[in-house]
Parts: structure tokens; C-alpha cells; sequence
């Protein structure tokens, strides 16, 4: 998984059936000082995050089916938590 | 999945039964500037995307066959939908 | 999937008989210029593709096993078909 | 899988039920120099690795739900073992 | 699948049960010079691969599973073949 920061949704006006209803979030993955160090991906929303919340992606199409309870569903990455903070080498970092 | 451009098609002579039929996409990923930002690759098409759409990118075989509806088709990225906009920072953004 | 030159072919002495049979070709991935954009891999030829083709190339275990038609063999990439051009812009490339 | 250094492990507040009670941790690829990489990755811990071990990191989310013994749990990286050291050219290195 | 050279070995201390018996290499895989084009990589060895050999690298873990004849194995790459030579345009290229 990595660490990543919610920076956008999608609007798709034509989808597969198998896609509606589900949000598509738009994140960046980033380091320990909370800068972007990869491209943006986008993953469906299993948690409800919000614009801004630093979150825990997961780049797996058979997660994100059983995250959103569909067998069918084409995707290949999903937000599995949000992220308070984390530890590293014994001291408590906030990302912001 | 990412957001990718619909740049071009590829047209085969020769290739695999379990192939024929499906149209095959050739995308470049691009960012929120609607620039490309990572080598082109080849998905086939499960949305009738034109030349130019700004589509939803699944790169997952599984995800691929679900949407051909085929379950031995060797493919490995699919398109599943057409963005129409995406929202940053909450302001809307036409990516053309 | 990506497009891909043929530049080679290997011969193993030592392999696992679940891979007896089987052409491994030596591949390299190349942009709409025809030029190389990423480190060669290795695929089982699906398609009797011959040295030099432009070929349609597939990363996922689950589509070569499908192709060889083998349940065991152990491979993560193969060519599912030879490409004859690319539309690109409304004009057709020969990549050669 | 990978040689990783752990650097941190990581606090959730919202997370999903399948994923409560499996320690998430922040591990960074490294060289035999012991040099980072690769950007850092989370995986869930399979074998109580401490801050600073030296680990075996799989990124694959079929293993990652074996050593869970979850068959629902949405990730797709784990930590399988600890090492003690490599051998390089015939030599022991101890990676600190 | 990657062509890659063994540089090492790894000895773990602690690791997870269905890996015991099982032999870790370090591999990195190469261009057609014989020279190192990505970083190092750990797989398990399916054809008894030694130091310095030239081998057939496949990066899934289906693929490793079937190759150790184990149904819960948590691993993501395995040595499937070593390799004699490689053609490359016609000529016979001994990599070393």
C-alpha cells in the first residue's frame, strides 16, 4: 500500500454499469514531509475520504471488489483507510 | 486506474481468436494539466471511447474480462469510462 | 498491453519442464516513433511472431497461461498478436 | 519480494473491518549498501518486525491474505520474514 | 519475465513457516551487455540457480506457488530457467 493525499474526484458522464455508484478519488502518493512523489492514480472510495485527508491506497483489483461488495466491478485500486498520523523512528508525524 | 488521452488505435493482421472483435485503444496517462506524463500503453475499449477522449484507465486483467464479458481473453488494461471533468481543489476542471 | 519490438529469442539449458515447448522471446517496448521507451523483457510468443515484428505485448501470468493453454506453466508476459499499423491522429503509422 | 528497512508504522483512525487488528508498517527498499532505493511502501506485518529490522518484503495481495489468514482483508503488500544477513559474491554482509 | 543475474543469497532469521525450504536469491536484472538495469530483486529459486548464473526471472506469485508445488506460499517472483545464450539480431550472444 502506499500513502497518499486525497487531491480530486472524477465526474464520469459515461461509465461502465458495473462502476455506478461508487466514487472515484483522485489521490497522490507521498513521503514522510507530505510532498507528492509519484503520479496522481486514481482508486474508488472505501472509506468516505475527504478532499485533503491523507489516506491508505491499495493497488489491487480483488481488494477493491471486496472493499465495494461486487464481484464484477473493474478497478484496480481503493482507499482503505484514512490516515491520522505515523510514526516514524520513534516520534508521532502529522501529515498535512 | 488513471486518467488517460485516446491517441491512436492499433490495427492488427494477425492476432490470437480470442482477440477478435475487440477494439484496442492506444492511451497515454496524463496529469491535471491534461499533459502526458508516463509512456503510452494499449488497452482494449469497453466504453466506445473516440480519438481525443479523456477516459478511466483499469489496468487489471481480471478487470479487462469482466468487461469484454469474455473469460479467456489475454489482456491486461481496460478503458471503463469517459471523464467528462474532474474536480481539484474544488474547483472543476474541463481536461482537454 | 504495450507495443513492442522482437529483438531476440533465448535458449535455456536448465528450465522447468512446465516451460518445455515454449518460445520465449526477447522483447522491447517502444513508442509511436518506433523507438525503445523501457528496459526489454522477456514473453512466450503466442502468435509465431519472427524477429523484428512489432508485436502486441501482455504483462499478466493469467493471459499466458490462457494462451499457451497450460494451467502450471510459470510466465508473466506473452505476445498476443502481430501489429501490421497504428492510427494515430487520424493518419496511419507503419512503425518499423 | 524485496529487501526493506522499517522505518515507521502507521496510525489509522478510520480504517475498514477487515483490516482492524493487522499492524501496518512503512518499510523502504534498499540496496546492499543498505541505501534506500525506492520510494517507501506500507505493508502489513507477518512477523512482529521491529523498528530498523532488515525484512523480506512480498508485494503481492494473494500472499499478503495468506499470512493474514484473511480471506477478505483489502491489501496487497506483507512483511514474510526477517533477515539476518545476505550473502553477496561469496561474501556474508551483515545490512545495518 | 526479466533476464537478471544472481548476486547473492539471503539468510533469514526469522521468517514465516510456508517459506521454510525454500531458497531466497538476490538477482538483478540486465541488459544484452550483461550489465545491472534495474535494482535488485529477491525470488526464489526453482532450478537450483548458482552464484553468478544467468537466469529466467518471472514476477508472479501464481507463478512461484505452482513452481514450488505450494498452495499458500506468500512469495511474488521465482527463477524458472537458466539461461545458455541469447540471439539478439541474428548473432549468438553468451551474457556473462
Amino acid at each position: 500500500m502506499k500513502i497518499a493525499r486525497v487531491i480530486g474526484s472524477v465526474v464520469n458522464t459515461i461509465k461502465l454499469d458495473n462502476l455506478h455508484g461508487f466514487k472515484v478519488l483522485w489521490v497522490e502518493p507521498i513521503n514522510e514531509k507530505g510532498e507528492s512523489c509519484e503520479a496522481a492514480i486514481l482508486a474508488v472510495d472505501g472509506v468516505q475520504a475527504g478532499l485533503g485527508s491523507i489516506v491508505l491506497l491499495c493497488q489491487e483489483g480483488i481488494s477493491a471488489r471486496l472493499v465495494l461488495n461486487s464481484k464484477d466491478a473493474p478497478v484496480d485500486a481503493v482507499i482503505v483507510g484514512v490516515i491520522d498520523s505515523v510514526e516514524v523512528d520513534g516520534k508521532e508525524i502529522i501529515i498535512l
